[in-house]
């Protein structure tokens, strides 16, 4: 409750945090003391504050957010990224760099070293800093952190990530699923912040989604709610790869660029690649839909490399108030590409709160 | 927990009591006479006890589950049915009657009525003695238990169902989707006690999906969740009605004699009726998989008219081990056509043993 009451302010007098918290003189002493102590609270310089009174000015505590760090990575079919912030979850550097989408598995887990390194380096902060990483990827993720099923990368399936990346990382690595770690994103600093019921479509050539329910994040009994990407397959419709193409060869399935080049051309008049857009619109509109119809959403917040495209939202919208008995309301990811990343720190965030938390309850209990 | 741990024996003594709750014997003895003033505890006569051990026998007492009675009903597009209970929840007696699909809602309320009139004079149980009304029924129903959307039942869009059932109780009367409450009876005492992550799908021409996550009732935001009948027309398939005929004309949306007869006829080796059949189940698949990839249970349990039909597990099992990442474990309804009702049977006795274990707070607080 204190830790709470100081983080929740730049700093305060003991006064205010006893009036806040309702505890006690004696307790909310102790226990900053307890803080201070372990290094999470440091007293003000009384010239900082802004209180001045007659005589001895009050004490002031505030939150030590640089008393430690945290990762959110994201490890993609194109690029891995990662965002160093502090214990407050301020962002303080972001980094990412291209990797090639067949790369095996050491080479992309490389890349992604490199840009922590390098992130870690810029940002003058110590590896032994960091309290915990989040990594969000694609595929099916299993409490222990191994990717059980991902056919997006190559070498994925079966590999124990969090194992792996341990071995970087002297603090706790929390592995997510890529989609499952947007909506945590959105909802935290996107799209999503005024709603706890709401599902994130990572759309692209095979879609996934994440979902929040009453706020927590519905992984599913074996970790794939979400895993839409199969369902056109049911419906005996073209491949994802022939969806958007506009010559009689498939697109390559991760070829972005050729996909923003078709949606270019949809939008400069080209019947062709309109028509392309057009079935790509109605593939995700029965995805969107059959998540709705299933979970029953507040909002949908439409994110992945969709979500730079004009016309999705309105033909969106449009057919799910037709199809949908209780149309959730639609909007674009705001976090963009950032958002795996951003979700995957919110992990680590949650993470270290929990642990930070039960420090608290230990000190409380120790007096 | 004192009434916890006379529940769950047939009597005991107040030592046992007091063995299995960790309460002081004062407390125990505090609580159980409290309890016997409200009527919901008596002491079982001595001659009763297998334990006549030398000397004064110990003083044996029991729940009394016969203190009051609930309700589950269901109200469908064919039939209305009524399921009379103890505060146990065992089952005492049950009525059902058939009403016209076409019967307005005054009509399909007044065979309910008569139903439930029927089985308490039959049971010899007072209208007074209920505790609590639970009832399930097709559409999205609200918290206030209106029913806010239903296509399968005249007149029953905007119903107030709970403010017009509360004229015939003096109890709480709790309406729920009729999915839902499906999934709640066989996850109780049906094909689902194993798991608390189940799909339950009432399979038909318009189906209905009801979802627990955790053990718990997932409504969807709005209460919508489920409601999957409509995904269908995103993939421009034909219409339920012209899915199971064999002729030139559609079926009644709600023919389950016609329905009938074709899976009849399948069965004996009619071509056209097999085709119907087949068309049938991928819809049903389309349908399951969509469920399956948006909430990944670990158990499907279908239910519904289709529950009766060979045939529809194995290429449902299938089909979902081809298209689903991870593929949920299939089982047939083992309650038939009683699980509606002995879903809303359990949402009453959940809002009692709620109210129960109020009480049992208070009567302890006190002393």
């Amino acid at each position: 409750m204190v830790l709470h009451a100081l983080r929740a302010t730049d700093c305060a007098t003991l006064t205010e945090v006893t009036r806040v918290t309702g505890l006690s003189r004696p307790t909310v002493e102790g226990v900053v003391e307890g803080l201070m102590e372990a290094g999470l609270v440091v007293e003000t310089a009384a010239d900082e504050g802004t209180a001045r009174r007659q005589g001895r000015p009050a004490r002031r505590f505030r939150f030590r957010a640089e008393a430690g760090h945290l990762l959110g990575l994201e490890i993609g079919p194109h690029r891995v990224a990662a965002l160093l912030s502090d214990l407050d979850g301020r962002v303080l550097g972001a980094q990412a760099k291209e990797v090639d989408e067949t790369a095996p598995a050491d080479e992309r887990l490389d890349r992604l070293r490199g840009a922590v390194a390098e992130l870690l380096r810029r940002a003058g902060v110590a590896r032994g800093s960091l309290r915990a990483v989040g990594v969000g990827t694609p595929g099916i993720v299993g409490s222990d952190g191994t990717v059980r099923l991902s056919t997006a990368l190559p070498q994925w399936t079966g590999l124990k990530l969090a194992d792996r990346l341990s071995r970087s990382f002297k603090c706790p690595v929390l592995v997510e699923n890529d989609a499952n770690a947007a909506a945590v994103a959105e909802h935290w600093k996107g799209a999503a912040t005024e709603t706890d019921d709401v599902v994130f479509v990572l759309a692209g050539l095979s879609p996934g989604a994440g979902s929040l329910i009453g706020g927590r994040l519905h992984r599913g009994y074996g970790g794939a709610a979400g895993e839409i990407g199969a369902l056109h397959l049911l419906g005996r419709e073209v491949t994802p790869e022939t969806l958007l193409s506009t010559t009689d060869q498939p697109l390559h399935p991760l070829d972005e660029q050729a996909v923003a080049e078709v949606f270019a051309l949809a939008r400069d008049g080209d019947q062709r690649a309109r028509a392309a857009v057009e079935r790509f619109i109605q593939r995700l509109v029965h995805d969107v839909a059959a998540l709705v119809l299933a979970l029953d959403p507040e909002l949908v917040v439409i994110g992945g490399w969709a979500a730079g495209l004009d016309g999705v939202l309105e033909p969106l919208r449009r057919e799910l108030d037709r199809y949908c008995l209780r149309p959730p309301r639609v909007a674009l990811s705001l976090l963009g590409e950032a958002a795996v990343a951003t979700g995957a720190l919110r992990l680590a965030l949650d993470h270290v709160e929990e642990q930070l938390f039960a420090v608290d309850g230990t000190v409380t209990a120790r007096r």
